[in-house]
């Protein structure tokens, strides 16, 4: 176990109906608050029209931002930066999933810097204040709810990049479950791999004698596969979404899971060269390549993918090598996001080779990515490769 | 899984070396500090001269509090706030383990309050505000270093109470476990106990649907076991002292391992009942109590007490009935207790049935106490009973 800092200051109100706690949570931080959210999904299930009713109970003056994308665009950001400037906005309130989330971050952030919020992302500045943000969450995947964590796309660029700041963490989010009874299938699917991948890249790691954090991460693999499927038969299952939204949040809340561990995040990395070009969902990128990835870093410590195989997926192994033992847990892996309905290659998104070279390229810009095993750009190429 | 708050905003700073920050993270919130402590063991190791040379060398004036007791007593918390009132103290480190933390909490709510102290802990009162403390842990037990509970004695009145408040949260801690390469061995197996026990109260629980929750209180306990063997065979072992430190603080650190359960706490209010009038070891008292209460209680749940054999004990329990499985594991529980030196029966402190009624009468004194099978006197009466 390395040395470590740990403080993660987001208040958690988990619960059916507690979305209806907005107003009063909201009126201790500002009186003047940007409602950040999405498609308009919620206007649909009632959340909208819920919300600024709290909102107007509770005294507050809302401005309105929609239309966030599912991969937030910087273009997007701006806006919001323009509007909190206009109106003097005092608090910003996300309702929705990872993407309003880290977008509303990118506003908080670049609406108290003077300069262009991408410096953020650029890694040409580091945050020194942001406005304080809430969350109403919608959908259990990225933790965003529970982390200082965003990641913003200049599409322009075709540039996927993220910050992480002790200045962006939510100072509250609601987690309601019944909020994601009517996030569809596939969603509820790519959310999970997302959560399983969060999980992934905190577990597959070289740091000696982490006994306890390992065992948490196994726990939020185990709970994850018990209960994707449940919820997908049956989208109102209460048991199976609260299962769900609670496993998204301890999954990526400030690396709780895996502290003095050494984190990897190139599958990451590489995902967002892919969705920084085809706009693909995050969770179905993360599907596509992260057994990929297994393979071709296993041997970097095949103890670590033995144990996994095993915990995880409860493959006893004998008569097996650890090789193969290994790799039977790589394949359960595969096999379990494909038959919940994860898409498996980069062909079933019509992506081929043509900008392989070019995503290879750009996912190493900055140096070498992950700690397991560190990639160069044949590696990175390698593993887009393998996910044709 | 039931609704729930979680918010912890300790900050935490863990590992070898990390003692010497004491005076930087001291000075962002306090010039006037009380230095509390125990019984001198930190003088031996040194720790007492350094603590003192980093708050010299960041400009931090200091007033000393030594010799807290074992079971922190409500007279030397009175004179904890009489010093800061005398001296303007505007914040308290704390340095040793949960009792040094507790009664620092007792004496950072006391010395805002115009009352008696002991309101909050005889519930006559609500804490609204305390001084800011930090701490250096010598100890893996108590979890006080990320919660905001206290237990302290009113020695006079042989009562032993506690509070839990949001407003005696450490601002800090600071967890290097190589201060506790020096815990002797009752001590070292007592903590471990202790943090196992505050595992049980929360594991045990009747709220359905809580698989993470679980999985995550088998982590610890599991961690907890494979560790303290390894720390009492070779106490400077880096590995052990660190993984049990981890494990104390996540086991109680506000709750979050059992977000959204009912919990139990019986067995602690038994054994407070216990060290009250005898002032023994609370671990030591835990070790005793915790399996003749899981003997009494285990039909309210027989399947948790099943899971709790098969994955923390590995009993396959094959071929056996559940009755049988889940006593298996309460039997293993004992023997592990046994093994590793804690005490069994309350015969081993020289306490006999002399004290049984006044006990029992006591622990219940503000009802029956407990929820995974609510305790009245005579409940509580027949657990000390087998416990003699």
């Amino acid at each position: 176990m390395n040395a470590f800092q740990f403080y993660n200051p987001t208040s958690i109100v988990f619960g059916e109906g507690t979305a209806d706690r907005v107003g009063e949570l909201t009126a201790r931080y500002g009186k003047n608050v940007l409602f950040v959210y999405g498609s308009g999904s919620i206007k649909k299930t009632g959340l909208h029209a819920r919300t600024l009713s709290r909102l107007a109970e509770a005294g507050i003056t809302v401005h309105e931002l929609p239309n966030i994308e599912p991969n937030p665009r910087l273009t997007t950001v701006n806006k919001g930066i323009a509007l909190c400037r206009e109106h003097g906005i005092d608090f910003i309130l996300a309702v929705g999933g990872g993407s309003v989330i880290d977008a509303s971050k990118a506003i908080a952030a670049g609406t108290l810097y003077e300069g262009d919020v991408w410096d953020f992302y650029s890694r040409k500045a580091v945050v020194q204040q942001a406005l304080p943000i809430g969350t109403i969450l919608t959908l259990a995947a990225t933790g965003s709810e529970m982390n200082g964590g965003t990641v913003v796309t200049n599409w322009e660029e075709n540039q996927k990049q993220s910050f992480v700041s002790p200045h962006t963490y939510p100072v509250f989010s609601i987690l309601d479950p019944t909020l994601t009874y009517t996030v569809p299938r596939n969603h509820t699917v790519y959310g999970s791999v997302d959560i399983m991948s969060h999980v992934f890249e905190q577990y597959f790691s070289l740091t000696p004698n982490t006994p306890l954090q390992e065992r948490f991460c196994e726990s939020i693999l185990q709970t994850v596969i018990e209960n994707v499927e449940i919820a997908i038969a049956k989208p109102d299952d209460a048991a199976a979404r609260a299962n769900l939204m609670w496993c998204g949040t301890m999954a990526l809340n400030g690396g709780q899971i895996s502290v003095g561990m050494e984190n990897d995040w190139s599958s990451h990395g590489i995902e967002h060269e892919v969705s920084a070009i085809y706009d693909i969902p995050h969770g179905a990128g993360l599907a596509v390549l992260f057994p990929n990835w297994m393979k071709y870093v296993y041997k970097q410590r095949v103890d670590r993918f033995v144990q996994f195989a095993q915990r995880v997926w409860g493959i006893s192994g004998e008569g097996m090598s650890d090789d193969e033992i290994a790799l039977a847990g790589i394949q359960a892996t595969r096999d379990f996001f494909t038959r919940i309905g994860a898409e498996s290659r980069l062909a079933d998104f019509g992506i081929g080779e043509e900008n392989l070279d070019r995503m290879a390229e750009e996912a190493v810009k900055y140096g070498n990515i992950g700690s397991f095993k560190p990639l160069g750009k044949d590696d990175v190429h390698a593993i887009l490769t393998l996910s044709l």
